[in-house]
């Protein structure tokens, strides 16, 4: 497995099946359909895009979420089935029921979820006979074959695991995902899903994964925009037959963590995997008036394109970061900030600090962290973000064709 | 000359001299600092960025535009003064003394503006020297020349003239200005500076000023970063001996729409010739519910990477206009929403009208508009962008270096 983050032993949670087949929506050679099945019903949350132009399956799902059961979700890579009207819902009724069929599951508790080009309809004819097979499949594919199968423009799967003990029983996390590109906070371009065979109650399983979501998919970007499809589903199946979590209890603590620590890797998984991306850098800003100013402030950095070209040619231009705090429309005091690449201060006080050949080491790694020290208050954020490169235009210019 | 708007025969308004010298700023090679000298004291009015990081030569100048008059601007391009603390102060201080020394002239009738890099001292040994040979050349340097020497990434200078009869006299306006990245609006970073010798009152020719930005400068963008420098001033000599322009009047009327005009032509070409720019997109959005919400909406798809790069690809992937729209924020019906690339509608109703084809030979166009209509309202927003292309990474990732 060509992968930056394969694990050879993965820990799969109790009760959850996979299968992967290969429908040819965008163009044939890889498998691009993807069942997964929980054996019992799970407990199932959901976050999904803040676009006002929302996928059809995104739809579909909003609404089935309410009932807060879920037991399977198909997905497909290569058409986002978005911008297709009637029809689309339609497709993505269709593909629901005919999983429903095959699984012998009520309707409302199969979701389904796209990623690809807008705006093209879905081939069913291609997708109508695979359901079947994918159904028959089950058991057969791991969660990297299954990440593959949701792929894009990601140049490898993305995988997070995490045990832990409730009790005396041990539960497990598993969550997959794929991102790239159209990454963005509220959400990143991105489906993810998370399986537990913990049990766990709808309300705590809901707030479990609305902090984990805000610490880490909304702390992401690659190049600003949203996209129409932007789909977390997190199923709990309790077969791990642990005491149920509830809300504010040590073990909704012990739980809470752990998905958060996951999502939080998972993020870091996309960006560092973003098109084109050569690196992965973290921006804090600290001691801002509020959250809400370090968050802006952080944002505004991590997305101006100019810092993102900087980063990419290595050019520690900490001038251009000023310039985008600037303009973040933020409460900043010039000459009170401080910035440092790694632990190089670079600015003090609003001017050079004179060691731009110093932080020159540091933009050269692949991995770094540029804070900004506003000196106006106490609050922090922290936001993961890559840079821009001719390969990030290359991906996108060719991307239909 | 090696211009894409270039005219042999440019009329100067009366009285306004210029001269340009190299100094070698960034580095040798090429001449980097410019006078503009009125004969009369002029009449002056000035916008400058929003950016709350401001270079020291924009926080200078935001002070002497409040007496209302000027007779000399110095610019200089390879180095912004920004970041600079105290030393930039005193530096941009010393640029106007030294001008004002050798043109005889109070100190305040003298403006100073930067661009080019931020956060480096400006080299003041080499510049310094110059002011005297400056003083002297003036009348030496045509407007194309004074338009060279504050270049900076720009591959052509960018000159536009109107001549307007005010009564019985005839008036000229000249506009030079500066562009290429970093532009977004409040304002562009752009340099422009815009000479008449008509007579026109100071009330009046602030409000022509700030209606012809609003409808230019403040609609045109690259990357949708805001720079620390931008600035537009005019300076208005009064030696056509026209009635003097008040505002509210028919001549008024005249000399705004002229300005307006000019300034619009100006900010076509900054963006013609955004950083690795191939092609210049209008994006029309129309019958949004109020105007703010059309220029949102138009801002959000003329910046959006993914958008930008489609349109470098010649890829009519309207589904990521679609994607823009609906991350902007403003109110939409997906159902309601037209699309069109030149005059072939691409999406009816919100869905493809299957047109992509005709619109193929639209997109592969060096100038090209793109309509959104809401069916929502009855007010429209256009926006000014380009494609973002490899070039343009190339040209930001290298620009200190």
């Amino acid at each position: 497995m060509n992968s930056k983050n394969s694990s050879t032993n993965l820990i799969t949670p109790g009760g959850f099946l996979f299968s992967t087949k290969e429908a040819a929506i965008k163009k044939p050679g890889r498998k691009d359909i993807l069942l997964i099945y929980s054996q019992h019903e799970a407990i199932i949350s959901g976050m999904f895009t803040k676009n006002k132009v929302k996928a059809a399956p995104v739809k579909l799902d909003m609404q089935r979420i309410r009932t807060g059961k879920g037991q399977a979700i198909i997905v497909n890579s290569g058409n986002a089935n978005a911008c297709t009207g009637m029809q689309g819902m339609r497709d993505a009724l269709e593909m629901t029921t005919l999983v429903a069929r095959g699984l012998n599951l009520a309707e409302d508790k199969v979701y389904v979820c796209s990623t690809g080009v807008i705006g093209t309809p879905m081939p069913m004819e291609r997708i109508r006979i695979k359901i079947p097979e994918l159904v028959e499949g089950l058991g057969k594919s791991t969660p990297y074959d299954a990440t593959a199968a949701i792929m894009t423009t990601d140049t490898f799967p993305k995988v997070v695991t995490r045990r832990i003990k409730i009790g005396s029983k041990t539960g497990t996390l598993l969550g997959i995902c794929k991102g790239a590109g159209m990454v963005c906070p509220h959400m990143a371009t991105m489906l993810c899903f998370i399986m537990t065979d913990l049990k766990i109650g709808k309300i705590a399983l809901d707030k479990a994964m609305k902090d984990a979501v805000k610490n880490s998919f909304n702390r992401i970007t690659i190049d600003g925009d949203m996209s129409t499809n932007d789909t977390v589903l997190i199923m709990a199946n309790g077969m791990a037959e642990n005491e149920p979590i509830r809300k504010d209890t040590a073990s909704f603590k012990r739980f809470s963590s752990a998905l958060s620590d996951m999502t939080y890797e998972l993020g870091r998984l996309i960006v560092k995997d973003g098109e084109g991306a050569t690196k992965l850098v973290e921006i804090v800003v600290r001691n801002a008036r509020n959250e809400r100013d370090a968050y802006k402030a952080a944002f505004t950095i991590a997305n101006s394109p100019l810092v993102k070209t900087a980063l990419y040619g290595n050019d520690v231009n900490w001038g251009r970061i000023m310039a985008a705090l600037g303009s973040s429309g933020i409460t900043i005091k010039e000459t009170k900030i401080d910035i440092y690449f790694g632990k190089v201060k670079v600015v003090k006080s609003g001017i050079s600090h004179q060691k731009d050949m110093e932080a020159a080491n540091i933009i050269r790694e692949k991995e770094l962290t540029i804070t900004v020290d506003l000196h106006l208050g106490t609050s922090s954020s922290r936001i993961l973000t890559c840079d821009l490169t001719e390969d990030y235009i290359r991906i996108n210019a060719e991307y239909r064709t």
